[in-house]
């Protein structure tokens, strides 16, 4: 048996059980578990230890964990904070592999709360347990019956088991995923509470369940990234095995990400870098929480789109026009597009007795309640070759006849293309046996755009892991010369340029130049006073050299000022930033954004896990306004796109570079030239990891 | 009795309802008018027409409506397209008011079609009878028992009756709303499908409910803008009787518009302007589907904001974390700010023995599902002045003890400050009672923030009408120099100019100077090479003036090239696009941008219905990213921004100028000078209705 079995099975499988702090008191949060574990038929051994009572719930308890008959698997720790590490060490001493710790006070709270933690985690590590938790709600494994949790909405029997495993940072959330799934179709395999994560991560969790045939899919509600190379890991893994994941994450706003950090102590991770991360790691972000549920039906219907695939397109096919043209607003509004049946797809339609008007949606209007109009038409729209997936949306029939207005789109489920409905009316019935039968279905027409171009802006994760992050190391600041020089060994052009000293003579220069301060002292040259342009002939440029001595001199005190870096004007046709770093997160990042003053107000980016390839740099480009822009724009001179994508693949393969660890790498700005003249970096700023 | 207090009468509660073209055949649409005013105890007289029968679904029938035994109020005709005219023809021989058209294949269905309308409407308008439709599925007036529809969904019997009138430029949706309503506790007074809005507009038919005491608010689903001064009319009189007005508009996005063109017939509004329109006549615009029906109960709460009071904030109260971080982020994302309690609320929640920590959410965790403490919270925070409305997330408790969850809840709704609720597990008890309770409540944290932003995006409607369209009078374009003249007019200062005709000499001119083509043939002057700039002497200028001269006579043959504007140039810090214009659907709106190729591409623009105040013009210019930052971003010197305010205000009275009609007015650029230096245009392009 493997050690990660064997912690599989202990965590997940438990099959003898102790709960440390159990309570008499079924008013109690701590009486829970015992209480459903029983309730539901738990086939293994429960040792409540409770030291001031003899029976908890009118079971016989232990006054300790070492007065236990034989060895637990797995202690629940249900007792308070200030008692977690003290017991965490004695299951050290007693060989019980796995603890989990519903105590909260530990991250999350302040700077004693994190001490506290560290303590945990220390205890943890000496005593060679693993630790679910802290602030975890525990763990619930419906397949195997193991109902782990100190969560109210466990207390629910007969919960209906499927092929999801869920994983949540927020512990109340378990529980509000299990009922809306119950009234959605939607089980679960199990779903775990990771609390704080000092020690087992979601990642790692998940990791556990791959091997086991019965999950088919993960869906994880996430408050920020955490052990990020963990997760990207097991994406990687459920990938290969063509098993999904869904997200929702918390913190598209600062607002929600201030509060993660108070809530469970996750470090904030910005919008744009984490769906950077679950994307490159296939992993479908939705943004809506109806979506988070819905989006798990539709998601393995949905591969994940492979590079040179044309852009997905959509059929929808209607009764209620209305209901329709919601689908494909919402859908257009996430870059999704709806296209109208080929002609030869409305000639095999009319062939079917379907007669349609020529448009965007196929409305059946009335006579798509019959089954046999819409049965044609969806064989029809799902074996027609303009169309990756089919959108039905079906009227009041849904609610008045649901067997027989979605009969035809579950008896079409298996066809070539995935077919999907939007119900328009209140009808569960319907949904439900959508959901029966297979067929991915969803109740507003927002969470079915989404969970579509969730799914679809998926990417293929990386095939190996990155690199181990480096964010903590030392870190040293080369100056514009040294940066310059890694850009030499990348291969990305530069400007040429001079150094003059104080007593370097000005001579052999051909003007107009820029003469910038060149000193480690000063990474922010313009700030500091440290930057002249259109310098036109040698005394203004002596001259210049005088004042930006000065000026550097007196902003930055004590830095070295001697050296002057004069370089030659460049023409260009537009600017970029470039920028590389290792983000202590989410591991080493690319980023590309239109240069200058503007762009930065817009927040005119876009942010790649590092390496990416040429494909990925294109992608990247034509996401950032300002620089698709520069492919001709207007009539203005088209820039060197291709060139500013070549510079963007290899500054990303800093990410596989050794020697020297690079932490950060900024070109700002990376000048585009006319197209076929490629890029110049005219400024440069890199940091690396010190020598220990 | 005035008449359109008869009109309303026979639209929305007639007592002799003729059906023309009813069916015996109960598969058929055009049997269900009949069946569902038996079903529903209709108190009136119906009189089924049919030439071809002589019973229809049990009852007599006539051979026509001359036939009938006493004149019907209204006339529903369910019968073939190119019947309708002449039905409606014989309705206005016999003095009957009102036509409901169920037919479609009128302004949807291209040029033909379109003409077909037209028809209709001299048919109508010649013989006085009044139309619902064409395209329309009918009219339902639950209040009053009168289901005259041939919408599937009314098949459903005891429809529960509210206080909501709803009109829909989809037919088939009234039916969604109305399932979706029941579910949620959510009863409508009535419900109209207005179809293409040939004669009777949304705006005309709700205004008739006005002062129907029973009505007390109203939710509108619109593809389009149709009809905008009546809509206009009508949102100022709901809101002098404080009836709120919710609406769901597809069109977000440019393929929803085009769809909305063909199913309806609708004109394509562009989605900010129709925000613009709706915010400006106090309709709260929602973007989710849950939202129309859940944001009816929270407008009520949540009244219009008025210019000078604070930005709103939000208190969130929660038992779980996890759902509450949700519902701040959502709102965070539409800016709204959730705050923490102050000092003194905190203080005075310990005394009622609620002790929480320092957070921006009140997490009462597992307490906040005893009565006492959600109370005692729901008590402190409603009462406590930093917060304009109060959001209680509830958990599991919602689902197993929904009386107990909801009931602190629902005793607090006569609180000072409105409370609303976010469910989070599957819990349609809790969320019924809540409904029941008077207690807004939402399943999805996305309906809850959209529904609270919408409500408080809303302005007090214009006290008086706008005045009226002239977009579709005759235009003439002014050229630069007579354009400049309204602006004098105005008092927008412009830069100074000078003509120069083909034999003018050039002297007294202070360099450098911009030279350009004046022209009203040549609206866009730089496109026609008619623009130079920089130019630093005379014999620059001559060169200049001949370049610009043969450029635009190849560039637009037959133009005017004799007289050239000469015009100094003019130091600023930024620029900004100022422009007015005459809409056809919703009427003047005067918009601001930033100046510059750059704020095209991000579309970084604000709309608004003119005129606008001087706090209006201010809000623009916030909204707008580029010109924001004119405020001394970054030390960049600061713009005089409240003069480019005054410049807006003044522009957008144009609204209120008769003579001459002006029906767009550009300046672009005006340029913004430093704080206290003013702004002035350098461009401007005036379009006047030209005399008859």
């Amino acid at each position: 048996m493997s050690s990660d079995h064997a912690l599989g099975r202990a965590l997940l499988a438990p099959q003898r059980i102790a709960i440390v702090g159990a309570s008499d008191d079924p008013g109690k949060t701590s009486s829970r578990p015992l209480s459903y574990l029983r309730r539901s038929g738990y086939a293994g051994t429960v040792y409540p230890v409770n030291a001031r009572r003899q029976t908890v719930l009118g079971e016989p308890c232990w006054p300790s964990l070492a007065a236990l008959p034989e060895r637990p698997d797995h202690a629940f720790i249900v007792a308070p904070t200030d008692t977690v590490a003290g017991t965490v060490e004695e299951c050290g001493r007693l060989g019980i592999k796995v603890a989990t710790v519903l105590a909260d006070g530990f991250s999350e709270a302040g700077p004693q709360g994190r001490e506290r933690q560290e303590r945990l985690l220390r205890a943890a590590r000496q005593s060679g347990v693993r630790l679910l938790g802290p602030s975890s709600l525990g763990m619930v494994n419906n397949a195997d019956r193991v109902i782990l949790t100190a969560n109210a909405a466990f207390a629910e029997p007969d919960l209906p088991v499927g092929g999801t495993f869920a994983a949540s940072q927020s512990g109340s959330l378990i529980g509000a995923l299990v009922s809306r799934g119950r009234a959605r179709g939607v089980g679960f395999h199990g779903l775990v509470s990771v609390g704080n994560e000092a020690d087992l991560g979601i990642g790692e969790i998940c990791a556990l369940t791959l091997d086991d045939p019965r999950v088919t899919s993960y869906l994880l509600f996430l408050e920020g990234i955490r052990h990020g190379a963990q997760l990207a890991a097991f994406a990687r893994a459920a990938a290969a095995r063509a098993k999904p994941i869904i997200a929702y994450m918390l913190g598209r706003s600062a607002e929600a990400r201030e509060l993660a950090v108070t809530h469970t102590g996750a470090l904030a991770t910005e919008a744009d870098l984490a769906d950077a991360f679950l994307a490159a790691n296939g992993i479908a972000r939705v943004g809506s929480f109806d979506a988070l549920l819905e989006g798990v039906l539709v998601l393995p219907r949905l591969p994940i789109r492979r590079r040179g695939q044309r852009r997905p397109q959509v059929g929808v096919v209607t009764t209620t026009g209305g209901g329709a043209a919601m689908v494909v607003d919402q859908l257009a509004l996430r870059g999704i597009a709806t296209v109208a049946p080929m002609p030869q797809t409305v000639a095999r339609l009319a062939e079917r007795g379907v007669r349609v008007e020529p448009s965007r949606i196929v409305d059946l209007t009335l006579g798509g309640t019959r089954y046999a109009v819409m049965k044609a038409a969806l064989d029809v729209l799902s074996s027609a070759p303009e169309f990756d997936l089919v959108v039905a949306v079906v009227g009041s029939s849904a609610r008045f006849q649901p067997d027989l207005a979605v009969k035809p789109i579950i008896d079409s489920a298996g066809a070539p293309t995935p077919i999907v409905a939007f119900i328009v009316p209140e009808a569960p019935a319907a949904l439900e046996q959508l959901s029966r039968g297979g067929v991915p279905s969803f109740r507003t027409p927002e969470a079915c755009a989404d969970a579509i171009a969730a799914a679809w802006s998926r990417r293929d994760p990386p095939v190996r892991a990155p690199r181990a992050e480096a964010a903590s190391a030392a870190r040293r600041t080369l100056d514009e010369l040294e940066s310059y020089r890694l850009l030499d060994r990348l291969g990305i052009a530069r400007a040429p340029g001079q150094v003059l000293g104080p007593a370097d003579a000005i001579d052999g220069i051909a003007y107009p130049v820029v003469a910038k301060i060149l000193s480690a002292d000063v990474p922010h040259k313009s700030d500091a006073g440290g930057v002249e342009v259109g310098i036109a002939d040698a005394d203004a440029l002596t001259a210049a050299m005088q004042r930006i001595r000065a000026c550097v001199a007196s902003h930055v005190p004590g830095a070295d000022v001697s050296r002057i870096l004069v370089q030659p004007h460049v023409a260009a046709v537009g600017e970029a930033l470039v920028g590389y770093r290792v983000d202590p997160l989410v591991g080493p990042i690319v980023m590309v954004a239109a240069g200058g003053v503007r762009a930065e107000l817009y927040r005119d980016r876009s942010v790649r896990l590092a390496p990416v390839d040429l494909d990925g740099a294109r992608e990247m480009i034509a996401e950032v306004t300002g620089l698709a822009a520069l492919d001709g724009y207007r009539g203005s001179t088209p820039g060197d796109l291709e060139a500013l994508a070549r510079a963007i693949v290899t500054l990303s393969t800093l990410a596989d570079m050794d020697e020297p660890a690079v932490l950060e790498a900024e070109i700002n700005p990376l000048l585009v030239k006319a197209r076929g003249e490629g890029v110049v970096a005219v400024d440069a700023l890199v940091v690396i990891a010190a020598q220990p």
